[in-house]
C-alpha cells in the first residue's frame, strides 16, 4: 500500500487477486538490455506493491510466428510459442504492451503480437462477449525522439477493439529532442527524472488497476448488448431497422 | 427497456438519469443532409429507448475558433460558440464524435472539436483528476471507400488521452468497396442491412451506456493515483524514484 | 547562390522562374507569432537566395469554408476565401504544408487546407493527369513535445495521393523531450540550433527545388498510363485483364 | 510496348535497364496464395511489359530478424537472410511494398522489412547522400475491409524518409465493404474489376517507371544540398544561421 500522504478522499482499494501481463515489444533479444524495459519496470512496482500479480515476456526472445490463428503450426509454421504465451495474456486482468518506436512507428515485434492477439478476436466468453471483455489494456513507449502518440494511438485502438477497456490516460512514455539522442535511461540517467513521463507511468498504472478492480467487482463487463451469439440469433437489443425509403 | 429475447445472464441495468452527446462533425452545414447523421442516429435510438438523455451538435453550424484555449475571443477571435458548447459536453457522461472520412482522415471539424476538448484538458475535477474522468467515449465514422480504423485511431487517443473511459469496441462507421461510390444511406438503402455496421454500432452503444453507469454508480472513476495537484505536491503513488547508476 | 564550399560533384542548377508556396496552418491569428513560421522562414531563405519565388499564406488568417467543393459559397457557406487561395497554390511548383502539432496530430487549419485542396482532386491539366502533377510537396512541422512523423505521415500522404511529387526527405521539423515545455524559437533561443532539425530542414528545401527543377525541365511528369480520360475511355496501359478462374 | 492507342502528347520513353523490386509482406508462407501478390502481379506484368526487370521477395518466406542493423547476427540472432536481400532491394531501381490490412494496419512483415531498410539508413552514395536516393518507391495494399490509405501513409512515409523520391498517386489497392467479407481474388473474381483498384495500379506503376527514368537519366538525384558529409563538415547550403534575440 502507498505510504504518501493522501487526502481523505482517495479511494485506494484492495488490488489482491489481481494479474497483469506486461509484455515488452523490444526488437532485442535476451540479455541485451532494453530502455523500454526499464519504463515498464517501474511501472510494474506500483502493480506489485500493491498486490497485483506482474507477469512478464519479452517476446522477441520467443518463437512468435507470422498469421492471423491461434495456432500456427496447423497452418505451415515449424514453431509456435503464440499458444502457451496466450493462455498466460488471458489469465491476466490488465495488459500493458511496451514498444520502442522506429520510424515513429511501434515495433514488428508489437505489431507480430497485436496480430497474434487478433486471431483469438472471436474467441467468446462465457456471456457470449469477447473473450477480452473484462480486462483493462494500456501501452509504454519509449524511443529517442519521436512518436509516442502514433504508436499509442495505434496500439490502444486494437486493444479496445478485440474488447479490452481503456481507463484514462492509459499511455505513457519517453522521447528526447528531435533528432538522434540518447535513449531512455542511458547512462544511468536519461528521462529518469522526466516529471511528465513519471506522472503519466503512475497514472497510467493506477487507472488499469482502478479499471480492472471495478470489473472483477462486476463481474465482468455487464452482458447485455453485446454478445455476439445473440445478435446472431436475431436479437437487435433496440437498435432501430432502418427506414428504408 | 429492450423487448427481444435476452438471457438469464443479461445484465440490464437502469440508465435513468444519464447523459449523452453526440457530436456530428460533418463537413455539411444544416440543413443539408449528413450520413453520418443517419447512423448516429440508430445508435441515439439505442439511448433513448433506454433512459438516457441525448443532446446532439452538429459542430458545422456553430463559430468554434481555432485554437487550444477555453474562450478564444480572449485571443482575437471575433467569435467562438465553443464556451457554450463545452458546458453541453462537460454535462454529459457519455461522449460520441462522428466524423466522415476524407482522405483516410477525420474532418476538419472534427480536429476542431478535439483541439477544443483539449483547451481543457488541464481543468480537474474535485478530486484533482481530469474532469473529463468519470465520463465514457466513442466514436461513429461514415466514409464511400477508406479509413473507419485509422480515424477512430486517433478519436479514441484523444478522448482517453484526455480522460474519457473508452469501453471495449468503442468505433462503428459504414464504408463501401474501395474507390468512390454511394455513401451510407444513398438512396434509402446504401448500408443500412451491413450487419457488420449494424452489430458494431449496437455493440458501441451499449458498452458506452454501461461504462457510464458503472462510473456514476462508483462516484467517478477512483480516485487514487491520478490526481494532479497530490503529484505535484509530492505524492508518488508508490512510483518507484530512478536508480540512478 | 551557394557561398559554402562545395565538390566538384554538386549539381547546382538554377532555379530561376520556380515558385513556392508556403502555407503555415498554426490556430494563431496574425500578428500573434507562430513557432511554425519561424521554421518555414528560415526553409523560405534558401529558396529566396536561389531565385526561387516565394508565396506564404496564413491560413487561419483566412475565412476557408468546410467542405469539398471547389467554392463552398456555392454550397451555402457565407464567404470562402479558398478560390482565390487555390489560384496562388496551382501557381506554385512547390507546395510546403507546416504545422503545428496538438494530441499528436496536425493541426484542423492544415486538416481544412488539405479537404479544399483535394476538392480539386479531379481537375486535370492538358495531359489529362491530376493538376497536380508535375509538383512537388513537402512539409515543416513543430511542437513542444511529440508528432513529427505522424503528422508528416498524412500530409504527404495527401499530397502524393493528390499528384504531387514527394521528393527525398521531405519532412522536417521540431520537437522537445517528452512533456510540455518550450516551442521552436522561444526565448529566441530553442531548438534554434537542433543540428538535425536544420540539417533536415535544409535537405528538404533543396530536395524541393531539385524535384521542381527536374520536373519543369521535363516538361512536367511524363504523360502516359496516369491520364484519366484515356483510362475512361478504355486504354489500359498494358494492365492485364484478369484471369477469371 | 503498350498496344492501346494513345494520343500524340504520350510519353513513352523506354525503361529498359530499370530495375524493380517487389516485396510481399503477406504474413503467408509459400506456397499459400497470397491475396497481395495478385495485385503485385499485375502491377509487375505491366513493368515486365515495357522492359523493366522485375525482381520478387516474399518476405515470410526469409528468416529476417528483428532489429536495426544490417547484419543481426552480429547482434545474437542465429540467422539472418537480409543482407543478402538487401543486395536485392539496393540493386533496385523501383521499390514496392505489398501488404495485407490487419486491424487496420500494414503487417508485422511490413514493419520488420522497413525495420530493416532502416538500418541501412545512413549509408551514403558517391556523392553523400542517402544511398536510397535515386529510386523510386510505392505500395500495394489488399485488405478485406479498410485500412488501404493508413497502411500507404505509413509505407510512404518511411521511404521518402529514407531517400526514396514518391511518384505522384504511389498508393494503390483493394478493400471490400466495411466488415468481414471475401478477400482480393476469392472466388477467381472478387475486386479483380474494381475499375479503382485497376486505375490506380496502373497510375502507380507507370509513375513509377517514369520517375525511375527521370532519376536514372538525371544520374540520380541531383546532388547539392543534401550531402551528409559536407554538412557535418560545416557547408550549410544558404541555411540562415539563426537570428538569436
Amino acid at each position: 500500500m502507498s505510504t504518501q500522504p493522501t487526502t481523505a478522499a482517495d479511494d485506494i482499494r484492495s488490488f489482491d487477486g489481481l494479474r497483469a501481463m506486461y509484455i515488452n515489444c523490444t526488437l532485442k533479444l535476451s540479455p541485451q538490455s532494453s530502455h523500454t524495459q526499464l519504463l515498464m519496470d517501474r511501472s510494474a512496482a506500483i502493480m506489485r506493491t500493491n498486490g497485483v500479480e506482474v507477469d512478464t515476456i519479452r517476446a522477441a526472445d520467443h518463437r512468435i510466428a507470422p498469421g492471423v490463428y491461434p495456432d500456427m503450426t496447423e497452418h505451415g509454421a515449424e514453431a509456435d510459442d503464440w499458444p502457451e504465451l496466450f493462455e498466460r495474456v488471458i489469465a491476466a486482468d490488465i495488459l500493458i504492451l511496451g514498444t520502442p518506436i522506429w520510424l515513429g512507428d511501434k515495433s514488428s515485434v508489437c505489431t507480430r503480437v497485436i496480430e497474434r492477439l487478433y486471431a483469438h478476436g472471436g474467441d467468446l466468453n462465457d456471456h457470449g462477449q469477447s473473450r477480452y471483455y473484462g480486462r483493462a489494456g494500456g501501452c509504454l513507449i519509449t524511443g529517442n525522439e519521436d512518436g509516442i502518440k502514433h504508436c499509442a494511438m495505434s496500439i490502444l485502438y486494437s486493444l479496445q477493439h478485440l474488447g479490452y477497456t481503456i481507463p484514462p490516460q492509459a499511455d505513457a512514455g519517453w522521447i528526447g529532442e528531435a533528432g538522434p539522442g540518447p535513449s531512455y535511461g542511458d547512462d544511468g540517467t536519461v528521462g529518469l527524472d522526466n516529471d511528465f513521463t513519471n506522472r503519466n507511468t503512475t497514472f497510467m498504472t493506477w487507472n488499469l488497476m482502478h479499471a480492472a478492480r471495478l470489473l472483477r467487482d462486476s463481474g465482468g463487463f455487464p452482458a447485455h448488448g453485446n454478445q455476439r451469439p445473440q445478435w446472431d440469433a436475431g436479437a437487435r437489443f433496440d437498435y432501430p431497422a432502418p427506414e428504408h425509403r
